[in-house]
């Protein structure tokens, strides 16, 4: 099953040649969902194959301009493009007015229905639930309002055993209930338990965005057992006290969030344009949490 | 002299990997202008070694997306680098409420001032006047309104011939009216004119932008005897009806235009994105203007 990572952007707010403002693509199944939108995003996608007409979902963390300002170039493609099929945008409030605004000053009326879901500021919120995945929302901790984002994957249906089909002559009625739990029942009145009949199920993923944010230990428990962790590392630790100032986080930092948290893997990005290379943040990381990895632009990243 | 044009977009709404929306840097001098500002300028200037603290002068022509999605940007990144001197941006009126609503939302207030001045459909407008240059606006016609702008170098003063400061014994404080002019007058009554003094004036150069638009010959005046034209050219002529519908030019009428508006040399651009090889509209255009050009991303041109 695919649970795939791309990052489209790992840059901060002065974007630097290699480094896109942020920007991410997560796909479950045939699912995609997109994670902020900086400035251009829609050329990201171009080059990563990807195909925007795919998503039905957006996900805009706050509003610094890092964030979303690619967000109206897409919603205006799309609508050139001549696309139908309503696009659903989770975003602070505020969003929605400068889209219109946009809208209004280039004189467009948008070939398809755009739905604005405010983000609000109560603790872990469930904010979409599709076949593939549920996704919940958390307030981080910026200079203005701020969320992350949490994607659980749903559980799928077991495997059938084939061969048990034939053994007991299930019918292929009742192999729907089976794969969702229930015994099966012989014609005998014999009671078959679900475990002999089908192979466990799979773990369902998370994937987890915290960005941008102060360090916070506050929203550790919204991250709490995911197994990618992705953490804004805008400074090294050095520089704490900038980190402190403008309410972003160091490296160290994020990987002591992941520590306690208790991820599987924590993946680091946003980086001060100052680093051209990140290998000193990453390094940092790692002697508080060793399985770190790097973001970079274009990257992508399977979550098992 | 330099009069220096660099093409930072010469694509349309929907941007492709090689070409970026629509954006110009016009340097006369050491004065820099940027003429529209589309989604990834900011980048654009990075990888053309232009930097943004040279500006002071941006120019917006409409407001479709794909010319001036970047400004937010630049002008965040601007405030990032703690700029202080006053930056104008003179553009549409619509677009100051835009940028009011990106700052208000992102809490940002701006390290220097920004002075918006809102462009007029009154014919041809002096703008702005710089000691190296005067700016016109003129209004094109497109689905929205839209402005065209005429860059005219301003005359600088003569050159002496140094021998015949020497000759006439010209004292120090009269080289400069002889520059701007002056005929001298001897101690002895002669008059010597000017023109045996001085070399003659170079002659000023003039860039005409004219993007976005539908064919419109009422539009020639404001470009007349311009040394370079650039005129927008999104499609080939058989696609003339649909050029009509969207306010377009195809490259045959950009070509027309330039020849009857007798400018010296035209360069067309903002091509529609089916168009990946641009061969064919650079060839249709010759057709009926020879010195043409074709827009290309990082492409620098040197008036002459």
């Amino acid at each position: 099953m695919s649970l795939k990572l791309t990052i489209l952007g790992c840059g901060s707010a002065t974007p630097t040649i290699d480094r896109n403002p942020t920007a991410q693509v997560l796909q479950v199944l045939e699912r995609f969902f997109l994670i902020d939108c900086g400035e251009g995003t829609q050329l990201q996608m171009r080059r990563n194959k990807i195909r925007p007409r795919h998503f039905n979902h957006i996900f805009i963390s706050h509003l610094h301009g890092d964030h979303y300002l690619g967000l109206f170039g897409l919603l205006s493609s799309l609508h050139l493009y001549s696309r139908t099929k309503p696009m659903h945008v989770f975003c602070p409030p505020g969003l929605k007015e400068i889209i219109a605004l946009q809208l209004k000053a280039s004189d467009t009326r948008l070939t398809y229905e755009l739905h604005f879901h405010e983000l609000v500021e109560k603790g872990e919120q469930l904010i979409l639930e599709t076949n593939e995945a549920e996704v919940y929302s958390f307030p981080m901790n910026h200079r203005i309002p701020c969320w992350g984002f949490k994607f659980v994957e749903k559980s799928r249906p077991k495997s059938m055993r084939g061969e048990k089909i034939r053994e007991y002559n299930i019918p292929f009625s009742k192999v729907d209930d089976i794969r969702n739990g229930s015994d099966f029942v012989t014609e005998d009145g014999l009671i078959i338990q679900n475990n002999e009949l089908t192979f466990p199920a799979k773990e369902t993923r998370t994937y987890c965005f915290c960005s941008d944010t102060i360090y916070d230990e506050s929203i550790i428990p919204f991250a709490k057992g995911v197994d990618l962790l992705y953490h804004e590392s805008t400074f090294a630790h050095d520089l704490i006290e900038k980190a402190t100032n403008r309410f972003h986080s160091t490296a160290l930092q994020a990987a002591t969030f992941a520590r306690k948290a208790e991820a599987k893997k924590l993946i680091i990005g946003h980086y001060s344009s100052r680093y051209g290379d990140i290998t000193s943040l990453l390094n940092e990381a790692r002697t508080v949490f060793a399985n770190t990895i790097a973001a970079s632009d274009n990257l992508v990243i399977e979550i098992s």
